[in-house]
């Protein structure tokens, strides 16, 4: 149940790389951060070694920098992160969202089409089963 | 984006069966309800024909007016919906969500192990890929 714990400001956790629906995501957690009164994480996660070239974690700075900017102006406290600790998107987010008392996580998710069916990306599939706090799914 | 528009007031869609989890989303609904100055709208959905008895259609009533008494009880404005229209549960939450702008579907979802594998359930499923807006999932 989510209670408000005096002297605990709410946090929210948002998975971001950059994608269309992920600053989409970016967007629902301002209006979310507003009405709660929420500070904001902004988290990219990058699998690390040999998987992430240098021009990934660039590209992954400045999209951390474009959601801090994003927040700064609208005045709510954003703090980013970038996670580069061998784990999946998923598993860094749940991971994450566990040791910070996050309250909510807010991602982007994509339909794909495979055959004809709807599928989930692994990633949201993850998180909304294992965070622990609701996940809030933005298209 | 999430835009608040001029005297439309934002409204919540919670899908209900009277579950643990689906209680759960009614908590998580009451919380943003008052955060966001939102309405909120309990849809409890049966296929109807053959496959409804009449104790099913008590046992939702039950459910709804429980619904209705918390939301009540915490000043928020509250209508209460048994969707008996021969759809799937999770098409009939994003056909009402379609028919009445809503701007937010909250929704229990359920871990369920297969084979040693997490699983959604096909309603969660099915709602986060077609809401026309953001879903909420809670555990």
């Amino acid at each position: 149940m989510m209670k408000e714990k005096k002297g605990e400001r709410f946090k929210i956790l948002v998975g971001y790389d950059g994608t269309r629906t992920a600053k989409e995501a970016l967007n629902v957690a301002l209006f979310h951060a507003r009405h709660f009164d929420a500070e904001v994480h902004v988290a990219w996660s990058l699998a690390g070694g040999q998987d992430t070239s240098m021009e990934e974690i660039d590209t992954a700075q400045d999209g951390l920098q474009h959601a801090e900017s994003l927040f700064g102006e609208a005045q709510i406290p954003c703090q980013t992160h970038l996670l580069i600790r061998g784990l999946t998107p998923g598993e860094d987010l749940v991971r994450f969202a566990e040791e910070h008392q996050v309250r909510e996580v807010i991602i982007g998710v994509r339909r794909r089409s495979q055959v004809g069916k709807l599928l989930f990306g692994s990633t949201a599939r993850y998180v909304i089963l294992n965070a622990p706090c609701p996940v809030v799914s933005v298209k």
